[in-house]
């Protein structure tokens, strides 16, 4: 896959991305359709022959990304051609290619395909190692004081503590989202009723589901695209959890306030005395095209019949634009913490010039004590 | 709670609005802190007699909705006026109101109590029926056939019965996410310490929880709004729910394929003859409302500090407004499906005249079994 | 028309709000079908006498909103109910009533009546007197330097007076786009041909588009929604306006900064000793709403045939929303310039502490008068 | 620029996407750069020579996108490590390089220098043959009628010349606003005071615009993002007017309608007999991801300060892909309709059936020669 300034700029090699590219959406088409060759085979629906012949030919089959593309457009869709393309391949024992499935069995699984992916590597890269820079930091400063700010003014004491520890809560309860997030399998057939494979229909695709590592359940989602806003709001709340620590460390790394510093800088093209906290910037302006993108994917759960006029096509970019900016925003968000630079002295200095700075931080410490979920 | 168009135009003198409407909002705002006062006197934390006394004051208070909202604008907040006024007529013995509270600890948990009745009374007066309504159409038409359409063609045969379990597959989804909803109350103090009624805080938040009949967890979420837009994209999931099977009934009543019609169609001001499915237009326009509102509560998660500066007051109506117009979406949505007339002999002619027409449903009917959940 | 929370909460009193409210549409409507029946009458399409009693019926005709909004519920529209009424009332003689109009155009019609009347009442009441205080706050601290920051941090100098020029500059331009909007009449019967009073349609409709005062071009626009999405880019363009000069004075007022205070700042149920920015934060908190509402009117222009299947329905009340947020975000930002305290001398402090404060401000001055048009 | 499946999916191979590429990007601002070499060079703000050996080293400069994007992270910025790795080359003589400017500057002038091509392109290649066409339908079938259809219904007769007239009508009206947008340079320096070129800032800005070829006002908007919204609104309503008209078009293909069909319809895989509107719904599918887009670029007019913490980062991206699926879309409709077959005798067989078909097209074709401007 090659780099791109949007991928790159945000630490967008991360290894999600990798799941996320038009070549690793081609790519699952290509596996959903050497997976159903197995199964139609496995059970009987198409020959041992002619399912081993398809399995070898889209094995050997030399993906040209560029010219899938010009094709596509013809039909609105990468997968009508690439079928055509594996079925010429295959020559007159073709049975195996393709069989019984619809284009849209194809695109949605290799979607899923992506997502699931993305999503495990989004966990185990980025998720879990941030949370784990934010327990440290809530259990270091557990009773680290400073100002509480609300509506922008300096309030009342809280401690740093209780701040990262919220940012931890946010943060894993996106996660929790994610990963209870379940990826169906598609295929159904033309119109949704497994015809051309009946009466195999139900057992190939509870047989697909479990070679692709997909769930098998809802049995046909052609028309019901609840999971792709589940995915949606799940990726838009990890990335809204970003905005919100990013904009925390912004407005605590101000000049004026000098709480925090990110671990490294960004310098300026024009001042170079400046100390961005860039990172953290990165991951806010990642994070705002989230709300956009959610947006979208509400939007096309109304598609007409048993296949939209463009609601379905308009989810391929969307879902995986949205999955990469909350990864690139979650990756410079990490960034930003691995080595975050806490000026526990000038929270002592803040609070001591403020009306109500020596006032108590009250249950502060065993508000994070409850959050963490740990027992004294 | 005075009529309005916006909600009188789809059914919107549900029970679902009543809960909505701003008095409801000021009222929640007023039964927090009733519960406040006496959780804060059964534990001692003020006097049995400041408890007493708050409750009655409470009780007695005479709201007028006009004059909160206008005293409301100078601190863009109606908490903080309302706790004003019942201190001033509490008089000296004022301990027992607003105790160690801060103004967004009441408002928050009033948009919960708000939010918490408006779910209760959406699954069980439309949720439950409606579902019901569908579940009865894919029983009667799992077998009556019908022509399946991809991208606005005639496709290959399906049934009515197939098309309808879908229907109710997603809104079913759709009643899981809001059914799974909790609604937690808000009592942290001024920057979500508790230290106000330190050290009885945690036990306070949790009696107070108890009292509102709200959860307890997160025990601050000042600053983490992931409920909020767990909220939000689970009144989406249903408006897009309601969205799909208006758009289906909208296509299937249309002239040239008039497969289904309206138990009630609307008329026309210019065309007295014509049989408009009225109730799915309108619920259909409620319904892609949904999508904005929703990116907005997305939005709103990356406020910052201990109190957002507009982020926050941005959720208040716009929460409301999408919890709205997802009941009235649904509403109409239901009026369509009560009684409505399925033509099955149309479904029939329609294939006849179709080139895959003669083709089997295939599982069609198994997947409506499948998909109810019915055991054979 | 009743106060609402809503509305009152951002000085929704605003006489831009009248125009908005569910009576004033609904008595838009009657407008619409009285000087239908005036200019039909005064073009001999129907005859004089019926065009006197119309607009009788019409002036005696008492409405009752809750009624109407019930009535409206049946056919997804309140026009056809009014209509009908309204024909009932004129008994035999009601060849007057609704002349060769369809529903939508009464709709249309009173929307744009709508829009017009407060995009004057806006650009009057609280655009011209808010550029007229940015004005006097960019002329007066022209030269007044201050610390220029970015990404959050404190950078190079500047001039508060450019600061304001630049507030100055957007909503100037974002009154430009409002002054520029045009709002045309909707006249041309069931599908647009105006067909029921041929051959004087298009006469009609020049003499009732003068009559209230709208635009006579687009000559049809029931499938081309421009109108309503231009009308509302301008709307979000004012709103995305305040919320920089909000976003500019909250952070300018923030305790560790305070180069700025509100005239009035908010107080706090939990903490009394605090001086919120309140009117910037209500300010900001409605403009925020703005781009979710205008991504719902983006969406409606594709809709379907002669008259659309729910996206109309969406644009009535989004459009007004939209409006009445973006005037309650003016309206509080209005409140945070008259009067706003800039504390030169904190400006002064702020800049001797920062390493590159003794920056020359460059042509900030001149870029004030560049901005501002004046020629020295 | 390497193709993606993204773009040629929608015939995203136009002119209008080479500029919208990542690459086009960032050479942009090596534009800039080179073009305020000469700039400054010519107006003695820096030394011949040095603009000399400036424009050389940028000239000679080997752009490496993969690597610009690494390093671009550590700023989240792009121009700052061009600028780092320019200056490095130029060596000793480097005055002419960056001169006076932020790397905003550069960033926003490459923006604009995409988006002024791009919509000259659009404009030439896209919008004028699709209005071409457009008004070829309206006048060869002026007079042809077809039923007119209301909320899904059949109603009264109307022409297609005058469907096709009010699609032509809402384009030209989007091309408009596309042909109306102006482009300005950015060239401010550090916080907006032209301070590192003083006195010649103005005077350079002024060079600079003219060398580039964009507009030198407003002087300054690193903090009024209004341009960014006015281009991405002239966007949307591009893409709403595309959707529009690809609605028509799929529903008027629909079977049981069949009063159009595309010109090279899409096959299926599963459905070899199916005659898909593939351009359009592919066209559908681009346009309807641009109400979430814009809602984004709505949003980033709230920034902070003299350069925004993600907001301005937020549009880089989105900016260009709001275009990029808008030239898509409008790509896919001109594909649509250069050969649309247009069924009449469908037209009339259906007008035949209808309860109102035989009433009369009124001044349907009147309004056509209304709305393409051609005197009788």
């Amino acid at each position: 896959m090659s780099r791109s300034l949007y991928a790159d700029l945000a630490g967008g090699d991360t290894r999600v991305h990798e799941h996320l590219s038009d070549e690793a959406f081609l790519r699952g088409i290509l596996r959903f359709e050497a997976a159903l060759a197995e199964a139609a085979g496995s059970l009987g629906v198409v020959s041992a022959e002619s399912a081993r012949h398809a399995v070898e030919v889209i094995a050997g089959f030399e993906l040209d990304c560029a010219e899938v593309s010009t094709a596509a457009a013809a039909g609105a869709n990468p997968a009508i051609p690439l079928a055509k393309e594996l079925k010429a391949a295959a020559g007159a024992e073709s049975a195996g290619i393709h069989t019984g499935a619809t284009s849209q069995d194809a695109i949605d699984s290799s979607l899923m395909l992506a997502l699931s992916a993305a999503s495990s590597r989004l966990c185990e890269d980025l998720l879990h190692p941030t949370l784990e820079l934010l327990r440290a930091l809530a259990e270091e400063h557990r009773e680290t004081p400073m100002m509480g700010r609300t509506l922008g003014q300096q309030a009342t004491p809280t401690t740093f503590g209780l701040c990262a520890a919220l940012w931890w809560q946010q943060l894993h309860a996106a996660e929790a989202e994610i990963a209870a997030l379940r990826f169906p399998v598609q295929y159904a057939g033309a119109t949704g009723t497994l015809a051309a494979v009946y009466p195999h229909g139900i057992e190939l695709h509870a047989e697909l589901a479990r070679r692709l590592g997909l769930a098998s359940s809802p049995l046909v989602w052609h028309t019901d695209r609840s999971a792709i806003l589940r995915i949606g709001a799940a990726y838009a709340q990890v990335a809204g959890a970003v905005a919100k620590i990013a904009t925390d460390i912004i407005r605590l790394c101000a000049t004026e306030v000098a709480e925090l510093s990110e671990p490294s800088p960004g310098g300026s093209s024009a001042m170079p005395h400046k100390a961005n906290p860039a990172a953290s910037v990165a991951a806010r302006g990642y994070a705002l095209r989230a709300p956009g993108l959610l947006s979208t994917l509400a939007l096309t759960l109304g598609g007409a019949h048993q296949r939209a006029e463009g609601e379905w096509h308009a989810e391929w970019q969307t879902l995986r634009e949205l999955a990469a900016c909350t990864a690139s925003a979650l990756a410079r968000c990490h960034a930003a913490l691995d080595g975050l630079v806490v000026h526990a002295e000038q929270m002592a200095t803040n609070r001591r010039t403020s009306p109500a700075g020596e006032q108590s931080t009250g249950h502060a410490a065993d508000i994070v004590t409850v959050i963490l979920g740990e027992n004294s």
